[in-house]
């Protein structure tokens, strides 16, 4: 059908990111390309919750600034985290006063809230659109896993929450970051089951996606310059190129993933990072900033989302995961 | 500056909905307006959580059996719930296997939902929509409350989540209810601290979101058969009611509650029902069926949210509160 993939027929542009992280991406070798990254993981408040909180409020501040708009400017604010009822976008919102549509697509979000956005602006509902996405380590592990202070060890599958939030400003004014098309995902579920094996129970799900996207466009893994993953990490991502090789589609030459990028092997982070922060604070520093001095001229983000609950794993259920994939083209 | 009200270019139209319940519900006033009733929470399945997918599952089934549809001809299912990370929705997408937006704004989702789904609509995206969300007493009492099993006292303002699913079906073909426009909530707390009583933590929003709807429209409430809140109850309507009357608006002759609405007086359920499920399955069942008839011709459903969390509300926050609206009208 071909539906599955929005195609814009106005020219909707990134103005404005920011990207604000924790201390371990702060010393990641992304550390160059984030706007601020915090030193502790409370961020100077009195719990981890109130710290992602801080960092999306922080983040949408910054990238508003940047664009020298104010809050009462918005037309809508796009968001969501991991926590349970969205609470970090929620109470940012409350704080922002800007009409809010609350997103949930677990690490999926950030391109969830692109492609909403973008088909807003498409259809003239607004001129000026925020989207913002959260995670945290603490918050995170203590809601999906166990309390941190419990010290349970964890096998080299599991993947290590990204701490930190990215916005990012879109309308139609131009910049050199165009919105080109976007592809909805569906969910995809091979039965994995283990909350600590989560890139080999996404792969499955940005496959389904980058193949219907290619179908979709007639396109071949070539025409990118780069095929991002959000957070495949080390454990998923060969595992994609896999599942792909099968469709005939190699996309070796030009995939990366935002879970790898992140941190370097000698950080303790497992296999890689992972949350909604993880692909956001990626794209919108590094990739961005490489899109602004067109180096990538083209790069399709697919952010991927294990929609984990920890009741449904204790009722024997497999994991299901979704991935969004935005493409974004550079523009002289 | 009018944005936050979102005006279709193109008629956008409600063409199938179906409305499933649990036995309280199917016990009402409203019994005659849902297509089924269960006559127990389990609805035959092992767990509650199970037993809120079925409601959610069958009920898309049915909503497209209706329109003689077939799931791979949908091109979108927008949905939520209020389970943790909106599980009820995943699993259900997993199974359908329909390109997903999962959305979470509490128990306005069934609202966002319908206003993203005629955005996707108007703008061209795809031409077969499905939107559906879903709530079960049981699962929501011991996520968001205390465990049923605990028998903890509860005081008169608490309110009884509606055990159910609505699902509408929504394209540009021709029917006799067409979504007219829709005004996206902000979201507004008044420092209810709370989980036992929403309803008067809602008000706030949900005046907010009626005054701004009015004004953009430069409308009256007389211009309204019916303004229709989401799950008040009987606590925040006079709320409602009094905070309108402030800004010179009275809805007292329109107002009505869905909350209010689906159990009699009689019927154990404190000040009246909540829940995703309540302002789908009154809107969709009774509120749509007056409206097939021409009794009603104009409607304004303002569904309201209370975006609880637990261990915020453990923290001492207070429950921030948001209300989208959606204006119906009746086409001969």
């Amino acid at each position: 059908m071909g539906k599955q993939t929005l195609i814009f027929k106005n020219d909707i542009f990134i103005n404005s990111t920011a990207t604000i992280v924790g201390p371990k991406e702060g010393a990641g070798p992304l550390k160059e390309t984030f706007d601020k990254a915090y030193d502790e993981l409370y961020c100077g408040e009195a719990t981890w919750e109130l710290a992602e909180r801080k960092l999306m409020s922080e983040a949408i501040d910054l990238c508003l600034q940047k664009a020298n708009k104010k809050n009462e400017e918005i037309d809508f604010f796009l968001g969501g985290d991991l926590l349970n009822q969205n609470i970090t976008a929620s109470y940012v919102a409350r704080e922002k006063e800007i009409p809010f549509f609350g997103l949930f697509n677990a690490c999926s979000t950030s391109m969830e809230a692109v492609t909403l956005a973008a088909v807003l602006l498409d259809g003239g509902f607004g001129e000026d659109v925020i989207t913002a996405v959260s995670s945290h380590f603490s918050t995170a592990e203590r809601q999906f896993r166990f309390p941190t202070e419990f010290g349970g060890q964890k096998p080299k599958t599991a993947m290590y929450t990204v701490t930190g939030s990215g916005a990012a400003y879109i309308s139609k004014k131009k910049s050199k970051i165009r919105i080109e098309a976007a592809t909805v995902g569906k969910v995809v579920d091979l039965g994995i089951t283990s909350p600590f094996n989560m890139g080999a129970a996404m792969a499955p799900a940005a496959a389904d996606t980058i193949k219907i996207h290619l179908q979709d466009l007639k396109r071949t893994p070539n025409d990118y310059d780069a095929i991002v993953t959000g957070d495949l990490s080390r454990v998923g991502s060969p595992i994609l190129r896999s599942l792909l090789s099968e469709e005939d589609l190699d996309i070796s030459k030009v995939h990366q993933d935002c879970g790898v990028l992140i941190f370097s092997g000698d950080q303790e982070v497992f296999s890689g990072g992972s949350g909604c922060a993880c692909s956001a604070v990626v794209t919108f520093g590094q990739l961005f900033s490489e899109m602004k001095r067109g180096t990538l001229r083209r790069i399709l983000v697919v952010a991927t989302g294990a929609l984990l609950n920890p009741l449904m794993v204790q009722q024997k259920e497999s994991i299901p995961c979704i991935a969004h994939g935005v493409s974004f083209e550079y523009v002289e």
